[in-house]
């Protein structure tokens, strides 16, 4: 093991890899994967996509002149191992730690990491932009996009090879084509690739050639000239890259370093849009991995030796994770009501739709990376009277936001958009926290915006939105395991629209939404002992907002304090003061959530405690009103 | 002209095609062109694209059962035809006016609109979900999409193609190809379209196998019988939309009516995802329209014998457009800095940017209809070093809102957001309003969020955009004519997140941002004649707030106006409120701006006076305050 392990030692930085033989480098791929299967056995992160690539990160640094050359990494949750190789190995354990590494490319992390990647399909766009500055400043720098063949189902993948191939701007795009995002690809760009890879067409075309050919000439010279010439000509124009303006080459195994690394050297000599089609596979190298590859897209801690995932238990004295709630609820609503159908752009392990897949798969549906399909599809379903779940993580929302306005509100329609991973996610970091929602919703007029307080909650809210024609109906609610192991309470209608109190007090008000009260519920019980008794309100819907409970709210209060797991621009906070100004009441508002800068990862608990709005927040600002007050 | 005229009058509803012949509907044609032309002469709307689709509409009218049967028109803004010839002839004169008909389908407006559209490149995601629907509730019925070749260049068109292709749904995409978008359509999917039409490729392959063929081989047969093979398999394997799962059909004359129903007869049979391609021309039978297509889009008023378009003189003493004054700033300041560049998707004409483009045309990118990547591209120019002036209309930058968010702000890149169409822009309607871009910028960290009150401004924060390193800097302004025919002024940099006073008064303050300021002056000039003194605050930046500004408005004044071109849910008014509450500010604060519902079609003047921020609405919000106030 420390032969092995000395390949890797010698490894800060890409200029270490220049001279390394093709040999050396796939010993050096063998030491980076057990370096990274060790690292993340017991601090957690993506591991199957970084598995897959260690080959290709080693070739194109070997290759490629970076940080001068520029490669961005396609969602970015694959760039371990570049990371890794550009200077940052002796920090990897800090990866997705609070004040450590990020789990994603970042430029404020590195000079080598050219754009930040988080969200899906925004390679091509950013290597494009970036390919046109180089050639207007004059400036010959090689720029590389490494794409998903997952990623590139999301529309403005395809809206960038459009401009790109028209632009003639000299780029590779590499299709990193493992067959599975972070469930199994879908769609029928998926099959094309399939038929490319195994070259099912070509063969069909020979062959129906061959039957008419036979018939009329015994040549063997002629047969094989049309045949190349036919082979030639399909894989030139009648290939989508190719009718797209990219060159198109390959497909290529992604793990056999001396060959990807000379036609890498080759791709450097062509001028233009050029892709090259890099077979690989997920979790390569580690056998769990490569075997279930879903489950080990981000594993958590594993036994490295034994590939057991080292869960905490999940016994029923246990609550249960929000998501396994969604999952399992939809799939209930789903036998009591036929016209609710599931809608997922590629998450369904993520969200748990699994269960609804396979008890009703034909009302199942994963669009793929599509976050803007998903939208208007789930309003074609709802105009033909079907009630749509499409849950969509609430950053990746920010992708259909104007299909929630354009499609969905301003029809009326009646899809409930399921808001998984709202609030801060954690780890993940500022890419994917789920921070906007309540406020980017909030201003669509007629769209219901609740969010449950715990996974009780959650079902009943899901059960309400499919009762009434209340149009779009959006439950938002977090990453994450809930706070009672009793969740499967019978079915509730809520009303829409009203909150409810939780807890009566007259020294100061907390209004609450969603899973942030139960930061002020412990804030609250802090306060108690403190001899100071605070109310509670949970408001439940940001919109319509509760104006008889707010009522009694300012009659009854003249310091309150509003909590959310959302930014305080525009949120709940904000629509308390906009009901305090419509009606003229005067109480000290204080506005507690996510503040207005974008906040890095770390732990949730971590996060909520630096943005000021966890239990020990709250009654610091209580406190301190209440002081301010009493002057 | 009486008998021409005759056939159109017997039309009311689709039953009335039904047992046309192809030569009546032929003649039912050329009256619908002349109708639509002589409306359309003195009621602006859109004409070029309506011309083109009539032959289109009647055949899919004539051959389909609608409304059992759906069609989704894609944009919308090419439905005119359809209009008619659906029960609206005799409401058409009210199209686009205050209370008319609205220029694009719409649900609530008629039952044989299948789905409302008016933003790019949705239709097919609407028509999956309308016949997955359909095939879950067995109803038996034919779904259409009618997209053209610039709509197909959105990311979301192509992610609803891979969806439907490989769900198999029942479904039939009319790819409307008249190789226009509102500007000629770029892109290499353009260039792969004409490949087609043209047979470039079949031609090629043809000759190449010819070559080798004829030197083998004197059959005329085999040589006859390989090139249908192959041309055969071209069309279907080596064809982009049979890539995505897609049956294609064509090219076909999309003007010649009787073999346009025949095909559609044929489609009706066909089970599974097809697509037909029909050409057409833009501009179709009215010569100076086919001539000049951009024009002719939306022409406002002409005259219909001499195509002479009727404008407002367009004289030195005359204010000039905000859209005039945008792309005369922008290549200004391009000669300046060589740094800048432009880009607008798809829309370099309606935004002006035609002046960049002739001057500096390596510096000019049309995107295509593709806001998602347009905004990326924009963060990889920024992140070289670029300063990009990226031109996207309000409504439509919605589409790229994660892209903001995710690669711009988060990345503190330097684009210049030039927002145009903010606020109500008139008789396009609900779909085109700018009404949200203000709430929705404010809630992202770190952006500049600016409006001018008037094009000098706007001139003057344009040059400032580009002066400093800011970040993110958005420039919103509305569509039509600024105020001042002496816009030329010296460039000045404006202090960033400063507010500037426009009056004194102590009775009461308004706070304005944008051109909704104009009406404030008009209210103050209206007060004063009745004795009430008020003072106005023009903010000039959303974000960051001028706090220094607000402390002495708030000092000053018991009573406050906000007033904005924007929806009040979030916008300048929450942020007004917001600071209040920070700083424990008492005062009465009234919002005015777009209320919390979609605002309909008609003159922005119609409907800034509905939406009460008109003078006049300031005017009398201002007295009731102050009655109020004086109790």
């Amino acid at each position: 093991m420390d032969n092995i392990g000395n390949r890797l030692d010698g490894i800060s930085f890409p200029s270490d890899l220049k001279h390394l033989s093709a040999a050396e480098m796939t010993e050096l791929a063998a030491q980076l994967r057990q370096f990274m299967i060790e690292s993340v056995s017991h601090n957690p992160g993506h591991l199957g996509a970084n598995l897959g690539v260690v080959e290709l990160a080693i070739a194109l640094h070997h290759v490629f002149d970076t940080p001068d050359d520029k490669i961005i990494w396609d969602v970015g949750h694959q760039a371990y191992a570049h990371k890794i190789l550009t200077g940052r190995k002796n920090e990897f354990h800090t990866n997705r730690k609070h004040g450590g590494l990020s789990g994603f490319p970042s430029l404020s992390e590195s000079e080598y990491d050219a754009f930040g990647t988080g969200h899906s399909s925004t390679s091509i766009s950013a290597a494009l932009g970036i390919a046109i500055a180089a050639k207007l400043k004059n400036e010959h720098r090689q720029v590389i996009a490494v794409i998903g063949d997952g990623s590139l189902t999301g529309g403005m993948a395809f809206e960038a090879l459009n401009h790109a191939g028209a632009e003639r701007a000299n780029m590779l795009v590499i299709l990193n084509d493992n067959n599975i995002a972070i469930d199994p690809n879908v769609g029928a760009l998926k099959e094309y690739l399939t038929d490319i890879t195994t070259s099912r067409t070509y063969n069909k075309l020979k062959r129906e050639v061959w039957n008419v050919m036979h018939r009329h000439t015994r040549s063997r010279k002629v047969i094989q000239r049309i045949e190349r010439g036919i082979k030639s000509m399909l894989m030139k124009q009648g290939n989508l890259f190719e009718a797209l303006g990219f060159r198109y080459f390959g497909p290529v195994d992604g793990h056999d370093i001396a060959y990807l690394t000379r036609v890498l050297q080759d791709m450097k000599r062509i001028e233009g849009p050029k892709l090259l089609h890099v077979l690989t596979v997920k979790g390569k190298g580690y056998e769990f991995a490569e075997k279930d590859q879903t489950r080990w897209h981000a594993p958590g801690m594993f036994n490295k030796e034994t590939g057991e995932l080292i869960r905490t238990a999940t016994d029923k004295s246990q609550p249960p994770l929000y998501q396994e709630v969604f999952g399992q609820t939809l799939m209930q609503l789903a036998e009591m009501n036929e016209r609710i159908v599931g809608i997922t752009p590629a998450m369904s392990t993520g969200c748990s739709m699994g269960h609804l897949m396979h008890r009703f798969p034909r009302r199942f549906f994963d669009v793929g990376i599509a976050e803007q399909h998903a939208v208007t599809f789930a309003a074609g379903l709802a105009v033909s009277g079907m009630i749509p779940f499409c849950n969509i993580y609430s950053s990746f929302l920010q992708r259909g936001y104007d299909q929630v306005i354009h499609d969905v509100a301003l029809q009326k329609l009646p899809v409930v958009l399921c808001i998984d991973r709202a609030g801060l996610v954690g780890e993940d970091g500022a890419t994917h926290h789920g921070a906007y929602d309540l406020a980017y919703l909030r201003l669509i007029p007629g769209v219901v915006i609740s969010a449950p307080m715990n996974e009780t909650e959650l079902r009943h809210l899901m059960y309400t939105a499919q009762t009434g024609n209340c149009g779009p109906f959006a439950i938002r609610y977090p990453k994450g395991y809930g706070i009672s192991p009793e969740w499967e309470a019978p079915f509730l209608a809520l009303p829409v629209g009203k909150g409810r109190i939780i807890r009566e007090g007259e020294d100061i008000g907390i209004v609450s939404i969603g899973t942030a009260g139960n930061q002020a519920v412990e804030a609250c019980c802090r306060l108690e002992r403190d001899g100071i008794h605070a109310a509670h309100y949970d408001m439940r819907f940001l919109k319509p907002l509760d104006e008889a409970l707010l009522h009694d709210v300012f009659r009854k209060h003249r310091c309150l304090i509003t909590v959310e797991d959302g930014t305080v621009e525009g949120g709940l906070g904000s629509a308390v003061l906009e009901f305090a100004a419509e009606h003229h009441y005067s109480a000290s508002v204080q506005r507690l959530g996510i503040p207005d800068r974008f906040v890095a990862h770390g732990t949730i608990a971590e996060l909520q405690c630096e943005c000021g709005y966890n239990a020990e927040g709250i009654v610091s600002v209580a406190k301190q009103m209440l002081q301010r007050n009493a002057l």
